[in-house]
């Protein structure tokens, strides 16, 4: 079985990498790819500034991009996957969702919406149930799934894990690379032998979102985990995979070991782009891991990792890495486009 | 009036700071360099593979090095600077106190002894009179005083100024220089387009540390102070400075306003070496200070800067910084030389 | 005395290292900021975006910026600096030579023209004479003078010095910092962990100003060196500070310790920026030198290092190095102003 | 069919390469693993410190490592992989061949000994006749043949496609990662925000290697080619992936567009590990390729890349790049090892 799939914002720097990861993807087919006015009728060859390390597929290279406008797009398109600039996407994807579309949607407009799910496959499917809200709301046929920002993504996973012995806190600090920001988002003379104490909006993004993520919903309303989340948000020279550094609060007290049991142990999902195992955590022979050039790419950069994990007086401490335009952009919306399938929402 | 100093081993990474530092001192003159057993004998320039980005002073460049041994420094050395690996530190620095030398140590050795003084002279000058406590224990004529480590210095000064509200607890996160490991400590294949979440020892230097420096002294024993300190340890790749994300819960629940208001007052000491302001705090039109490479040489690399105050639901988060090799090293050991000197122990 | 002068485009990259620079200048004195339309009307601290590594001198923070227009300067300003885009100055300087201002300009447009002086004082100061052509042919009361890009400002000392053995040929490959391309020009996922062969238009510039520099003015008409100059031009991630890899073919084939000689003994100008003696040419003992960051600080960055001067079977090979905004950009301006002074043209 | 191998030295950095390219090789299996006296009887997994970015093969992980002596390796071993430091290479690899192994070397001695043929199985396959010379004048039964340095083997597949028009003369600037000098090699503090114009005896190798490699075997002897070669080495704050500007005098004058031809068409071989296409060349539509990140990946790492190819008065210049590891370390010797297996010497 084949699902045709479309790239809005296809020639940004995610929108590149969904190229990537979709080249050989057992079940979706690229039968769209979108940008901006200016980029609208040209081979994507021209159209792309191309990047990444890796040629351009062959059948993606030829292909003419059309323009972000539900009108010029297929009807034969199952899914969306959207990169869009929020500001734009904000604007375009209702437009999509009017006309009866599938958005699973990187952009950080609406995560935080009542009605609109925000899922990670592994944390909270169930989640998903929301657009039968949504569609109630607003009177749409499509469907918009959003997924989480690079720095949040990084870190639920473990908190997911521990909450099984009751979150109360957590404080987080992020040392994250210079890819989230985009091709263009941070200059060199900004970054070399230094770091930047502030990512704007990037923190309240990490303390609102993960208490969606790991919140309830009853079927009517979706009501936010009540744990405390305070994030400081730091960008660092590196090209990609952001480090994080937690601290967490539990009500239960686990030792160092049963938090890393429950990390190790915590469930994956049966979708082709997810991880057999979720988190991978490092222990005390391996102090100075997870790194992000050693570390971001396990899996086809879709694991988690963790590690130097320890007791605190007030819990427990520990690091966590992922690669912020794997797991944490392009791969977590194909992802969630995996588990639209298989939910069978498409 | 000049003071005749000493450094011992004078040929490393800090030693070389020590004498960029002295060259022009209103004081302190030095008249005598150590290093190991091999450079002993040697002039300083052949001696020292000297890396730092100004010139050898001319003065030193055809000092001799001689031993690092108490019977080969001559008796006119008034005091001692140390910053000899810390292995070393502890067998040859009782050496130099039972032949009556006054040490002013960058070593890490003893920092936590019940009866050596941790010093930074604007936090706990008072700390110097455990020096007749440490004489009583040993039967020394000299006194050892220490400063703490790079990354300790950076935070404490900020959590000193706050602590007037009730410091309860801080979960720090650092992001550190590699300087702050020495010349060959951290490779470049380690370091670039990475970073790494563990530096040995540091952690619990900052947690152990910061409370010895903020306790208080009751003229017999020196008590810690009792907030709870937790701290995870990052380096990344920037050459000085080290970056601090602080979560810190206070008592009294200050604003961020009056947090700013507190360390932007907090006062300085006269000393040749200390800045006129001890930190200097970023309001909220620059979130993005401070930083390394921007912020790390302000008024010589002896202040520690701030910014990014903002209420959490705890307390309050906020970045500092300091250089670890000027202020978080040679440059606290001079400052201490200075107190003690402005205190009566030479 | 003192002299009056202005800046144009006082706000970029450049135009805040000519401010840093002339803090406590001996005989410039910064009387007007000039900017761009937005910027004008207000106090440079808020029009100036400041990222240099101190802060912004009192006396210019509250100066009011205005526009950059000969109609909106004033007639008292003696001597105006340049560091606009190419582009724009191609249009403004014109406009301030014709209102009779002399004006010595960063700017790239004009400096391969007949009848501008392209000038390192140290070099070629007789071009100046140029400025009498330059006023008959296009009847300016003012003076236009140029100095050179910031990697052939690099090289053309140690050409210069050399020359005396008879330059026939020079193949020189450039490693240039990211500065060179102004605060925005380069950004960070282009270079971290990589190298670019390719700087716009750098290898042209290179080619012709060192032949105009080492050229012959007889009064009348300026006829350039005819060595054969080649030059590859790369990006790598260092902040500050050109290395270059020299080749260079010499009719009299000379020693590496002739060479050497040479270049260590080609004589300085006595003017307050210049450095006493021009080049520092490091030794066989130190190979590994000069380095960006060790060597790019000499004399207040305005002298050129050299090292590994080797022979090949044609000729010479060595490495130079100079602070490309220091030497390579705002003090090559303001010592060209000094030598303006100095030859009477103010 | 499959061929036992063994991998002399297998702990270090090109050890671990080796490792990495022959999992899953198609002809060649791991069978023998040797390390300096302290790791010998250790499983491989703790006599490593694994730094790859990929986990270590499972049946590698748990193999015993023995000690690097032809008494402590099986006779059922066929070819023997070398990446032993130069100076434990040239008192161990004579004790093999001696015992008649076929060792197919990365190791830096011998390289320019007249019986030891040094090979890139593209350029020079012809030369591996010399090891009927090397068993006449040395008595071994086995043979002993060797790769380039990574620094040649970027350059001389460009300069052996333009030698049909006869080469004459190749200035080039190296611009060299990090990992070509191993682990720790440089360190973070000589190498971030800067650049070293020295890599001890690498200019040597590559003015000597390439002449070698281009030579002539006649079938009793091999004549050096005699271009002229000079060559200027730096290291630069990049992983992987040397980017090298060369200038080339041809003494038939081709165009940029022929040059660009010849290295294009230049044909390639029939070997597992070869690519298909050894030359990829951008046109003037992309000046800023190839670049180390970018391109040092392409066809696993084995392709060498060029670009920016333009005429100057003498000649052409242009770029060329290979990854460092790959192709300029454990790739070369597996690839000289199928050589020396489709001949028909194993």
């Amino acid at each position: 079985m084949t699902v045709q799939v479309g790239i809005l914002g296809a020639t940004g720097a995610v929108g590149q990498r969904f190229i990537q990861l979709l080249d050989g993807h057992p079940t979706f087919e690229i039968a769209a790819l979108t940008a901006s006015e200016s980029s609208a009728g040209h081979p994507y060859r021209e159209a792309a500034k191309w990047r990444a390390d890796s040629p351009i597929p062959d059948a993606i290279a030829g292909m003419e991009v059309g323009k972000t406008d539900p009108d010029h797009v297929s009807d034969d398109i199952d899914l969306l996957f959207s990169s869009l600039p929020s500001g734009v996407a904000s604007e375009v994807e209702p437009a999509f969702l009017d006309a009866g579309y599938v958005v699973s949607s990187n952009s950080s407009n609406d995560r935080m919406a009542d009605d609109v799910p925000l899922t990670i496959p592994e944390i909270n499917p169930g989640h998903l149930d929301l657009i039968e809200v949504q569609r109630d709301n607003r009177g749409w046929d499509g469907a918009l799934i959003k997924n989480p920002n690079c720095s949040t993504i990084t870190m639920v996973p473990t908190l997911a894990a521990l909450d099984e012995f009751g979150l109360e806190r957590t404080d987080v600090t992020t040392l994250q690379a210079v890819s989230g920001a985009g091709y263009s988002g941070v200059t060199s003379m900004e970054i070399i032998d230094n770091a930047i104490p502030h990512i704007g909006g990037e923190e309240a993004k990490m303390e609102t979102e993960s208490r969606k993520l790991l919140g309830e919903f009853d079927g009517a309303e979706l009501s936010l985990h009540d744990a405390e989340v305070n994030a400081s948000c730091n960008r660092i020279p590196t090209v990609d995979g952001h480090l994080e550094s937690v601290f967490a609060d539990l009500a239960d007290d686990p030792s160092p070991a049963e938090a890393r049991q429950a990390m190790e142990s915590f469930p994956g999902v049966d979708l082709p782009s997810a991880p057999e195992q979720l988190i991978h955590v490092f222990g005390d022979d391996q102090p100075d891991r997870p790194q992000p050039r050693l570390d971001r790419n396990r899996d086809d950069g879709m694991a988690i990792s963790a590690g130097g994990v320890q007791a605190t007086e007030s819990g427990l401490k520990y690091n966590c890495l992922a690669h912020n335009t794997l797991r944490g952009a392009a791969g977590a919306s194909i992802l969630n486009g995996e588990l639209l399938l298989e939910e069978g929402w498409l």
